[in-house]
């Protein structure tokens, strides 16, 4: 049997983020209606900072892609005045794709990352509102349990929770 | 009686700081004993890119003096993807001006600042550690209160505590 037969159609496949996937994940970052104007605007910057591999960047930028198409991203690095704790900053899934494990897989491959540089600690920050539920519950499938919350952080009556997930 | 006259050796006058400041300021990081390596050279990217007013940065920067010697610093600013929350980066007092209420003015100078550019909530992360119980009581003094705290943040056993201050 050729090992290319184990390769379904749907295989998800983890590559490093380029600046030519720019137009494509923050199409995704704006198809999720997730996000505010602000917000996308500071995903620009990350992602354009990582892929850029600017002197000093922490950040750590890889895309998912699905028959060659990038279908999700995620972004993470050491937490800067910290020892072994790491942020994952943006994780976002094309919606058409999501509860197919694209995030789950990302998320693995940011901990299997993240174990190598001897990180001991994921934290990752998230609205405590009402839409973001199922990101809630996505964090909390994956083992991530909420370690603190801040009143009100992002706007009246939006929440900041952090959650985290040690690493053994 | 000429308005000089109120003016005592000890008083404080806070202005913008400039890249000049450098020096003192890094001094006075390096003279609290607080910081670690790491810690101090984030102090420096900070005070130089609030300095060098760098375009988008969102810092607001000053310095305090007596007798026209640099005394503390304080760098705070708009958190970025939040409505109206200001975050504390930076606060620090010359261990030899600590208790005189350099940091307190220093602290409801950065207050009145936020509440001109309608803040509405000021957090300032610092460590749950033992020596950093100076500190907190700092905070506490000024009407802070212990928002939140995630465990072993900094590294095992140091953990984030997130002091918070709404503004009515």
């Amino acid at each position: 049997m050729d090992t290319h037969m184990l390769t379904t159609p749907n295989a998800v496949h983890i590559r490093k983020a380029k600046v030519a996937d720019h137009p494509a994940v923050i199409d995704i970052v704006r198809a999720t209606g997730f996000f505010r104007p602000t917000e996308i605007e500071i995903a620009f910057e990350v992602f354009d900072e990582a892929a850029m591999n600017k002197r000093g960047s922490n950040y750590r930028s890889y895309v998912a892609e699905v028959a060659d198409q990038v279908v999700g991203w995620i972004c993470f690095g050491a937490t800067p005045g910290t020892l072994g704790t790491f942020d994952v900053y943006w994780i976002v899934v094309d919606p058409a794709r999501q509860r197919h494990r694209v995030g789950s897989q990302l998320l693995e491959f940011a901990e299997t990352d993240i174990r190598k540089q001897k990180g001991r600690l994921i934290v990752i920050e998230t609205s405590g509102s009402e839409r973001y539920l199922p990101t809630r519950n996505f964090y909390e499938q994956n083992a991530y349990h909420l370690a603190a919350d801040v009143k009100d952080f992002y706007a009246p009556g939006d929440d900041k929770w952090i959650f985290a997930k040690k690493l053994s």
